[in-house]
């Protein structure tokens, strides 16, 4: 049977205690024999798939651009898209949660479109806040998570029992 | 010379308000020679490309699905993509600038997309607030509107004089 | 209502017998009504356009790369995918039908997936053959048309009543 | 540093042969420490799969839809795209040479695509044959191998030393 994948987001620039938010949430997956899924580059990317591979789990990454000169080694496989940043849908598409860290417009696509497919939790970790039009926590968009640990426990806590694509 | 091209974003379940604007940012880009690119079904972009029609424009539906059966009828021509809505992509690299009404989650992909993309200008109308981490207005994010004419003023004159993307 | 939408692919590529078919093509293409779907680049793509502006129709590039700089002047929008050769399937899932003139490996996908879609008439001009595993000619796989004229009739010709997409 | 990626690409529905021919190819690649990308459904895809998995090798799924119902269970893990057929240049650019066996339309497509990419072997067991306008053999078109062991070396052999990516 397949492995559960989670996808973890986050931006090439980012800071230091999003890296080791990241590397901690790839070891935790990986110890909970779940697939990590990025979008292989530098920052959060690279130290998500550092944290993975250091807890000998699998890590694909899943680049924008035509070539594997820029993935992180750390990778286990690497998905060359040649799509841009409209890889980003396909990393949503192959998570069954989604694990946001750090802040940038490529992380917030990757919530929103996250949210646009529905039946998944989306958890962030020190990212973007969604709040609803009078400025309060939007109810039933994403799980904020305070720590690695936690992050991990929501997403994997949330996953539906049977894969949300397989409902519909 | 290729006209300008602005695409108009907004979801299928939207407001009256929503509607109503969008109606008018079409007839005033049509009006303007402006090409609309918008995501030719229901909602702000049903009405976004009855303005254009309704104004002489050219307006062009790019859909998710892979079927013009949902596309609007005011449609000049529609691209079926089969993407999914890895399709908001396409919308924010073919647009000069991002014209956003009314919020859901594909439209905040769709405004994140065009910050990741950089370059253009990006509008909003009654759409979602950009903040900071301490809850002010992003600095250098959004462009706010209060009304369709200001809208497309705001969107008109922030296109750079070159295509940004000639410049790169 | 929506007017019909035919594909004319082509390489960037080409001889002189191609582009002045190409042309043909798109001006009857024009006369008819029809919107022509395209790739926006040279060769084929530019004649194609040509032609259909010439006899004042609608032409829509499709472009594989991130920019309008390399796209045909001739051009009435420019949908700009950033995806890559990924846009052959765009161009093919927005047609009726399909014509492909002139040979190129580029061509050949698009004759492809326009097959692997189903439901749509495929047009060669002076393109690739497609022969089964005795060297024959694949029964109903492309139709093979000797002058413009005949590509653009045996298209519209075979483009089901009913649009295909509709049907599924 | 990463292993070589191989994409092994054939159709659902193929002969006895195509399978075994699949299967054992997936063998010989995980025995030689390639990574096999494939398209992750039936048929000669999910035979790759087993094969794969049998001599403990990794095996990546890239699917064309937006579940993972139909992945085969053998793969290690699945990139789930929603893109359709438009996936199949994504197993393309994710590969350092393309091994076709069997044929239908997708399996065209992605032949055509890695010859349009360039830069990597395509090798063909009892798939499409590329014939010149006079029906020869095309030179410098796909490297036509008579059994498994056979393609697989012929990939590996042809293989450039450094990645073609990493010299465009």
């Amino acid at each position: 049977m397949l492995p559960l994948q989670v996808a973890v987001c986050g931006p090439r620039h980012c800071t230091d205690d999003d890296k080791i938010h990241a590397r901690e949430v790839g070891s935790l997956l990986a110890q909970a024999g779940v697939t990590v899924i990025c979008g292989g580059g530098a920052g959060v990317m690279a130290a998500v798939a550092a944290g993975a591979r250091a807890a000998n789990g699998l890590v694909i990454g899943v680049r924008p651009d035509n070539t594997v000169a820029d993935a992180s080694p750390d990778l286990s496989a690497v998905i060359v898209t040649n799509l841009g940043e409209a890889r980003n849908a396909i990393i949503v598409w192959s998570a069954d949660a989604v694990i946001a860290i750090g802040g940038s417009w490529g992380t917030l696509s990757e919530i929103a479109l996250a949210k646009r497919r529905g039946g998944i939790p989306v958890i962030t970790l020190g990212s973007w806040t969604i709040l609803d039009r009078d400025g309060n926590p939007l109810p039933e968009s994403v799980i904020v998570a305070s720590s690695p640990r936690q992050a991990v426990d929501f997403a994997l806590a949330a996953i539906p029992q049977a894969r949300p694509q397989e409902i519909s």
